[in-house]
């Protein structure tokens, strides 16, 4: 960030009166710019033992596996958000969704929020944002092919615990220096 | 709105390539500015039966009471940007933070994720965004103060169903034209 996106001035970066950490305030109409997490909502969407995933026709991890999910948008809730990615992506048509995971991502400042369902139509085709969709059992995800550690973590947890495990998953990701993944499980 | 945060240039209001919805983007260097939703994050933290309030030094909703809760901040977790808004607003001392709710208000494209946790001592004190803060048994709750509508709906529920339901409560928050707000549960 360098200008103000009110009057088009320039930034800077300081602690405002009264706060605690360092922002972009405007050195002319002294507007704070706060910069907060953004939420990704996707979810696990099955037709009988088999699980909705979709090949990634964008970057990041272009080609690459992942279960329906992007950002939120301004006006719509978790549920609808992850409808909406389901049907944008898949042209899934998604029954009831129940919240499966709440996966914090501090090292991107993201927030995954997970929703479980069940498919009402076997039909699903790519999206504009897919290559190709699939319905896959247990024995069929293309395990060294996925996108994103947090797509990893939520088969895992389906297969392993079930869609309706006592409480809704919880976890914070950490990055290392060497770009692995560890995941610290919130119980 | 009004200038390219990155060059300083005009934005225009329009529907990127590839995209579905209106965005900010740069008229000059064609970045596109999105626009996203708000994690807010919370507490309800007990010491025996009463539950930590914080009556609010800062607009909106000035004087009155409410959870200590606020924006999840870039670089944390749901946890943590919960704990330390309990550390904040009321000095709090909060043990482990299980998840409690997650209630989207898309009416101001906000997502509340509140948790549940016993303090660690009796001992809080007013943060520099309370007036007061206090230790509240269910029939000394302030009912006819309290700031936000989920404030009183998390109450609520914590009174009736405990700390520990089986699921996570979900709901999506929705303000009427009268300013009312409705409350839909999700299950």
């Amino acid at each position: 960030m360098n200008f103000c996106s009110h009057c088009g001035a320039a930034v800077s970066r300081l602690i405002p009166p009264g706060d605690n950490r360092e922002r972009f305030v405007c050195d002319e109409c002294g507007l704070v710019h706060y910069q907060n997490p953004n939420n990704v909502a996707g979810a696990i969407l099955t037709w009988k033992d088999r699980v909705l995933m979709c090949k990634r026709a964008i970057e990041p991890q272009y080609g690459l596996w992942t279960l329906p999910a992007g950002f939120m948008e301004n006006n719509e809730s978790v549920h609808q958000a992850a409808a909406r990615e389901s049907i944008e992506e898949a042209r899934a048509q998604p029954g009831h969704l129940s919240l499966f995971g709440v996966f914090s991502m501090p090292y991107i400042s993201q927030v995954y929020l997970m929703f479980y369902g069940k498919l009402l139509s076997e039909q699903v085709s790519p999206g504009i944002e897919s290559l190709e969709v699939g319905l896959f059992a247990r024995n069929e995800i293309p395990w060294d092919q996925i996108a994103f550690p947090v797509v990893s973590h939520c088969l895992e947890l389906f297969f392993e615990k079930g869609a309706h495990s006592e409480r809704v998953h919880q976890a914070r990701f950490n990055r290392l220096a060497n770009r692995e993944v560890e995941i610290y499980t919130e119980i």
